[in-house]
Formats: C-alpha cells, structure tokens, sequence
C-alpha cells in the first residue's frame, strides 16, 4: 500500500485555463481577421482576454438555454476567427465536447461524421453557410444552426450568434459544472486516404498537459510575449492545439481567417508583429519571396514551427539565411496533437551551418511526457542503431487511446497502449529520430526500402520543379521501383530523366534514383491538402518498368 | 454525464521521468563534489545518467532485499551528493517515501521528525556520522544506517553504500511496481518559529506537474542544454524540485556537496560550465567579489535564480551589471516547491534599466498551473488594486492540503482548498504581486503597515552595514515602530540613528523610517538559516520608544 501525498487533487482541465486567461492575462488579446486582400474586405477586430472570456461565459448562457447537456456534442463549421476561439472554450467549460468539422471534407464526409458524432447544434461562418446548406438536408441529429458573422444563411435557417450574445448575460463561473479531467473536451475526425473519416477525442487532462509541453523551453517554448499566428486551421487537429497552449500561457493570438494568401499572412505577420508562426511547408514556402524582398517587416518572427509533411532542405534553409528559426514538428491528431520537434541535442555539439541543416532535416526529439519506438511488421521493437527502420509508435498522456465508437479501426491502429503511426523512422542511440515516409509510401526495391518523401524534397529543390511525389511503380525484377510525377514551373523546360538523375545523384544512392519521370498538370490532392498517392499511382498506372 | 475522453491513461509518475532520464538522455550528467577547497580534499566525480540508471535500478534492488514495501519511508541524511540523487530516485520507484532530514535541525528536532516519519532506514553521509550517532538512540522505528561514502560510522553501525551497490544486481524496470500518481514520493519537514517542524508530502504527480512546470518558457525555462546548480540543499524543499526538474528535461545537475564558500562555488561553475544556478541571495551575495574581479570565468551562467528571503535591489543590479540574469522565485516546501518567478509582463512595454529593476524587486507572477489570491484576516478575498495588503493564498495540483498526520496544524494552515502563506502581499490587477513581509514580521505603526523586509533590503546598501533586520518594538503612542539591528562590515564606524536615517529618506515615507538602530555582533538566526526575529525582539527588548 502506497502512502497517499497530500497533495491538492486539482483537476486539470480547461476551466483553470481559462480561470487563467481571465485572471492573470486580461491585456492578451486575439486579433481576428476576416475577409481577403483579393477582395478588398479585410477587416480585423482586437479583443482582449478579458473581453474574450466575457464572450465565452455569454455563450456558456446560450448555450445552456439551447440545453446543452455535459457529454453532448456541439460542431464548428468556420476558419480561424475569435468566434471560433471562443466556442473552444465555452463547450468544454459546460462539459460537452466540440467537434471541429473539416470544411474540406466532400460533402458525403461531412455528413457521416456529424451523423456519427451526434452533433446538436452547428456552428457555421457567414460564407459557408451555402456549403453547409447542401447536405444539411442529410444531418440527422442537428437541432439548430447559429451563425457566425454576416451572410444570411437561408438554407440553413440559422441563428445570428453576435444576436444571441447580446441578449445573453454572462454565466457565473460558479454555474460552470464540476468537469472530470478525463472527459472528452473536443472530437476531431482524421481522415486517411481508405474509409471515412475517424473521430479522435481529446480529454481535458490531455490537453491540460499538451498546452503545458509546449511552452517548455525544449518544445515550442511559448511564453507571454508570444503574439503566436497559427495558420493551421482550427477544424483541422484542434488547430495543432494552438487556441488552447496560447492562453495557458498568456501568449496573445492572430487568427487569420479564410485568406491564406501571401500577401495576406504578409500582412498580419507585419501589423501584429508576430513572433511565432505554424503552419505546413507550403504556406512559408508560398511566403517566403515576400520576406526575401523585405516586402513587409517581419522583425517580430523570431520561429517558424512546421508541421504537416516534412520540409525541403533548401525552405528550412531559405528560413534560416532571413534569420527565421524553422522549426520543425511531428504529430497527428491522435497525438494530440505535438508530440515532437526538432532541436539540437547537446551531444551535436557546436554545428557548422551545414550541420545544423542536417539536424533541423530530421524529426527530433519526442517530447517530454510521451514516448516513442519504432518496430517491426511482429510489433517487435527495434534497435536505436540510426539504421534500422521500423513503424512509429508512441504512447504518453495526450496521446488517444482508441476512435470514438470505432472498434475496427481502434484494433487495426492501436496495440498494448502504443498508437501505431503509420510513419516508418529510423532512430538514434538516444531517441533522436527521423521519419523517412508513412509506410504505405515508402518504395520497396530489391528488399531495401527507399523514402519517396525524402526524393520528392531534393525534387523541388529543382530549379524546373514546382510541386513533385514520387511513388513505387511495379517492377518484375524489383518488385517496386521509385517513378517521379513533376509539375513544371511556368515557363520551365521538361527536364529529361537523365538530367533529373544527374541533379538527384549526388544526394543519393544510385539504386534510390526514379526509373521515370512524368510531367503531369497537378499532383492530386486528397481533401485535406495531402499528396494522394492512390490517385498518382492509378495516374502513373501506363508505365512499365523492367 | 460527460463523455470519456479516448486519451491514455498514463499515470504521471516518477517512472516517467526516470525512463526517459534512461532512454532518451543518456548522455546527460550528474558532477557530484565532495570535500572542501579549505581542505585540500575537494574531489570531483561524474556519472552520465545512463550509469546513474544503473546505480538507481541496483539500490532498488538492495531496498527491496531489505524488505522495503510501498509507502515505507527512507531517510536521507546528507549533502547534495550522486548518491543522495540516486535515493531521490531509488525509493519512489519501488513505492516509497524519501524523507530529506534537514541537517541543520537541532537534535531534538531531528529525532522527532524521523521518529513522526517512522523512518525504517536512514541513508547518511559519512562525515555526517557522528552528528547523527548523538541522536540515534532515540530514534525508534529506524532498522538499519547506511554509509554514503568514506567514515566509519561506528556509532551507528551503518553499512557501506557503495558495497551493497557493487553486490546489487540492477532491478529490471518491469519489476518495479505501480503507483498510482496520487502516491507520496517524499516527505520533508518545513520548521515554523514554533512548535516542532511539519511534514509536507509530495506526490508523483505533484513532482511531476511541478517538474514539467519549471521548463516553462516563463517560469524557470530549464532545458537540455541547461547545467544546472542548486545550491539549494537537497535536504531542503526537496531541493526546489531541481533533481526532478533536470532529469525531467534532460539538463544536468551539479551538485555541489557541503563546501558552499565563495571559493567552492566559483570552481564548479568555471569547471562545470554551470548555465543556471539556484540559491538563497547570501550564496550570491558572497559570491559576487569573486565575479566582480573577474577570477573566474562565468561565461556560461546566463541565470541565477534566488529564493528563500527576499533579494535587495543593490544585489540584483550587480548581477545584472556582470550579465547574469538574476531571477527572484517564490515558493515553500507546502507549495512543492516552486510557485513563482518574476519576469516582466508584456504590458511593462520596453523597460529602462531602472524600471526593469523595480519589477525584478518584485515577487512576480504566480506559475501556470496554480492560483494565488490575497485575503484579509477573516479570509474575505482583497482587491487586486496594487495597495490593498493581505495574507497570499494558493492552491493547485503542487500544493499541499495538509501536514502528514498533524491535523492541528492542518486546521491552521488550509481552509477550502487555499494554503495560508503566511505572507503578506499587495497585487496589481493582473495577479502581478509583492510579498511586503512574512505576516507575523509586519511593523504595525499607527493602523498602518510598514515591511521590515523593504527596510532590512535598503539597510544592506548602506556601506557600514554587513548584516539587518528590522522589528517592530512597542511604542505607547503607535503601537509598534521600527527598530533596526545591524552588523557593521570590518573597520566601518557605526553610523548613528540620524544618519540611517537620512540613508533611507530617499527611499521610504517618513514615517516608515526606524526610531532606533542598536548595532549587535550579529543577527540571530534560526536552524535552517532565517532570521529569527522572535529572539532579536527578545535582545531588543530594553528599548524603549515613545
């Protein structure tokens, strides 16, 4: 029998945070942008915390009055905007679960996954309420929609949210109910490339814990000072948890809306004097020919942490050379979503420019309070000898356990505690590690494998390249053997196969080297932005190898 | 009901911490000093964590062979030390409880609190022997004594630590057992100015949260790269969490053993590269000649960050001056340990030299993760307007909710979650705050409250003065006024009650300033190094003011 420790059994869950915001960071604020510059109609609205949480505990009211019960699930329909920042709050304050709803998902998705989730009540932008509009006929469980900013929202019949607001008085913080740190605070639906979306809840205690890991120095290391610009999406794995480690530690939020444009996040980066930006490498390396000509003022960006896919040398040099840490990041929705970034261990020592380089490349270290293996096709694990190559898995604290009501994938996806990643790596002696490809990407050749991933980075280093993926094509004497679909900058000669081997071989083996190379308009997409290499490979499907 | 939240339960033990110490910071280190410079007998060792694991996993072994069960309680008896380091380790992972004896207790004390404890085995330093052989007749529940390093510990018999090491077989971690997170790990005892010292327990998640708290960017901001000395005695508020803290982050540790002179200090940090250090502001005080002078090389300490008593302006400014950071931290053994740093808020804008130096006077702002609050004498909530003054309150998952087996204490010290401080503080809206004085050291002067810690800080600037403390005296027309008692510096001339006061006048009201200034050979001290004012308004006593 253990002796219990006195210790106060505070629950860690949302309302300290927000009990925080509220009390300790008033001045904080989220800058929310709406609009675009194409159109002309940006327009950004300030609020401080302490305006924010008096927003949340007014929608907490209306909520309440809609009947929302602890446990139930209310969705989000909308891009980054403080309204969507304060519904992250005010749900799991009353005890129900937020689901963010992926608004890039085709309709059919959408449908199954509000269905699935039970939503209640839909909370939708102005501007997407068409989009919503047309399968909301197939929504079997939503009771109401309310809307956020203008447009009419006809087809749906919604309510004006700033209207409920106004009429509502803020709920005393003594109305909050008692929340258990286990419960679920938000769901989130991952989509792979087979199958239907898969819901993945986020607990309190998760998220308590997962806001606190990043503002350790060795993670992100956010801090008060931070005015912290989040390009992630908040409808895409909680926005990489952003909306909830800002408050937690005071840092102030820019919220950028629908426009994604350059010279939209341009702009923010220079009026709100940002100091830390996430976001995928597309969005810096979209950006990064206005920082080059020092179009906008961007003295404030002190890091750039990227996650989504991993990151071309040359971008994670191009950042550097502007006196841009970038940083990179791992995680998934199951993760909870950070569960690693990539810093320099003490051991590296002093770098050269070059070896920095070589490190940043890498996936880094798994954070602290979570763990991480590799193993092999028996679930064995495998040695940390920076050779061996085997599947992710981590487990830890903000790491999911399961899908919600989804037995089969539950099984297929998680084993004895471990989530399996679908990312193959490689690790060294102390955890160091570095994902080479999801598994079902990686080429099988002759028995060795062979990183598309790491091929389609030194691709697009090509002065000819615009976007690239590589995937296995079938061949008889090797089984699969790497074949590269490029898409041309404007302008750009068709490299030859030979010329795209010359410029790839003094990075690679030669067996890792494309047999083909075809130029193709676009490389498709899957409806989150991702390479969909099951398309690709049906796309590519003509070509014959040896 | 709320619905579960699909994320791992995980316990938030010190099984975490220690298996990524072992996994994933092997290269990490322990540099463990023994001896003394004046001696002539100062030897240095160093472990990797990787070979302290395997010390820690061979004395679980030797515990569990002598028939340690969970929630049985070991004492320490030492310096910081490897060896002390591995017993922070060793116990809690086999259930246990450590209990750190304070060597500087008196006898009586001693026996008490390992008696209340019921110790069944106490780890010593060899040349701390003899000081516990005085007492080890009364101690009832202890089984055995165990050496640590050379001395013969005749009078108590005790074995050598190192040979029942060498005779150990390492424990394999899957025989370790589980402990719930809610478990005790330590228990150390805080001594009031009264009665017998309390036991305050810690639980793993405490340490835990604690632990992972102190990384934070704006909290301490411990990192890998961090080579961290506490000067901090281990046997003292468990060392403020930093043997859990560094291992927690990957950090090393420096510990310094009992030889805290100037000279000693000043090596270690030049050897060792200390980046961070950790102390009561005497060790710096004293330390400072030395930098100053340049003879040693200090380039790599970025921080010093103090606690224990307030710091006085004159000394934080020299830090500030030589390039080190000097971070004031707040906390208590019932607040475990660490509760506060002061760092500038982002509303302070771009602060001038002096004005960055009002805020580092200040305490600061209560850690992420925990609440403070100020409340008057009938524990009604005070204003946070930066004037109202009352005792400060706090609660979270790292404070504790009582005194291990001492409900009358208990009672005194906790009502509804809130742990009394016994500090007085004034905040500012924000939840910034100043302690002004413990609350029983107050001057109460007419109705009006004057800080005896504010006057003892400005004292210490006056150049004749080495060593103050100010008390309140009985005065028939005010109730109390201030006296201060000094220590003057070798060779100065004491300075008269006119010219102290002139000193100060720039500084305080008028009528904050002493009525009387007695010098004295030195100020009287309690047994872990607080001034004791209880004795010097006892030697003050024949004072008589208006």
């Amino acid at each position: 029998m253990t002796l219990p420790g006195l210790m106060q059994p505070t629950p860690l869950t949302l309302h300290s945070i927000f009990d925080r915001m509220r009390a300790i960071y008033p001045d904080s604020s989220v800058v929310s942008v709406s609009g675009s510059v194409a159109g002309g109609d940006r327009a950004v609205v300030r609020h401080t915390y302490a305006e924010l949480a008096d927003r949340v505990l007014r929608l907490c009211t209306v909520l309440r009055d809609m009947g929302l019960q602890p446990g139930d699930r209310v969705a989000s329909f909308g891009f980054n905007s403080h309204r969507h920042f304060e519904l992250y709050w005010a749900v799991p304050l009353l005890g129900g679960v937020l689901h963010t709803v992926n608004i890039r998902l085709f309709g059919e998705q959408i449908a199954h996954i509000v269905n699935h989730a039970a939503d209640r009540f839909v909370f939708v932008d102005g501007d997407l309420t068409d989009q919503l509009a047309e399968v909301s006929g197939e929504l079997t469980t939503v009771e109401g929609y309310i809307r956020w900013g203008d447009g009419d929202g006809t087809g749906l019949g919604a309510t004006g949210y700033e209207e409920l607001l106004d009429s509502a008085t803020p709920m005393a913080i003594a109305e909050l109910p008692d929340v258990p740190e286990d419960a679920a605070c938000g769901i989130c639906y991952t989509s792979g490339t087979t199958g239907m979306p898969k819901g993945v809840l986020s607990s309190h205690r998760g998220i308590w814990l997962h806001s606190m890991a990043t503002c350790m120095t060795d993670a992100i290391g956010i801090g008060e000072h931070d005015r912290i610009l989040p390009v992630v999406p908040m409808f895409h794995a909680f926005g990489w948890g952003l909306p909830y480690s800002a408050p937690f530690t005071g840092a102030s939020l820019v919220l950028h809306g629908s426009d994604t444009s350059a010279d939209a996040l341009g702009a923010v980066i220079e009026d709100e004097h940002v100091t830390l930006a996430a976001g995928v490498p597309t969005i810096w390396k979209d950006l990064l020919p206005l920082l080059q000509a020092k179009e906008i003022d961007y003295s404030a960006l002190r890091t750039v942490f990227v996650g989504g896919s991993a990151s071309p040398r040359a971008l994670i040099e191009s950042y550097e050379d502007l006196g841009i840490e970038y940083l990179q990041v791992w995680g998934m929705t199951e993760t909870g979503p950070l569960a690693c970034a990539s810093r320099p261990r003490p051991r590296h020592g002093r770098l050269s420019r070059h070896e920095r380089l070589d490190i940043q490349e890498k996936t880094g270290t798994i954070l602290t309070g979570v763990e991480a293996r590799i193993v092999d096709e028996d679930d064995q694990p495998l040695p940390w000898d920076g050779a061996s190559v085997g599947e992710l898995e981590v487990r830890g604290p903000w790491i999911a356990s399961g899908y919600y009501e989804n037995p089969e994938f539950t099984k297929e996806r998680f084993h004895d505690d471990w989530l399996r990643t679908g990312d193959m790596a490689w690790m060294e002696y102390d955890g160091y590690f570095k994902i080479v490809d999801r598994a079902k990407d990686l080429v099988k050749s002759g028995g060795e494998w062979i990183s598309s991933v790491e091929l389609e980075g030194s691709l697009l280093a090509h002065p000819a390249v615009r976007d690239a993926a590589v995937v296995g094509c079938h061949s008889d004497k090797w089984d699969e053997r790497p074949v590269a679909a490029i898409v041309l900058r404007p302008g750009a000669a068709a490299p030859t196969l030979e010329e795209v081997r010359e410029f790839l071989a003094p990075t690679f083996a030669k067996w890792w080297l494309p047999d083909a190379v075809e130029v193709v308009d676009e490389i498709p997409k899957t409806s989150v932005g991702k390479l969909d290499k099951k398309v690709l490979r049906t796309q590519l499907d003509h070509i014959r190898l040896p």
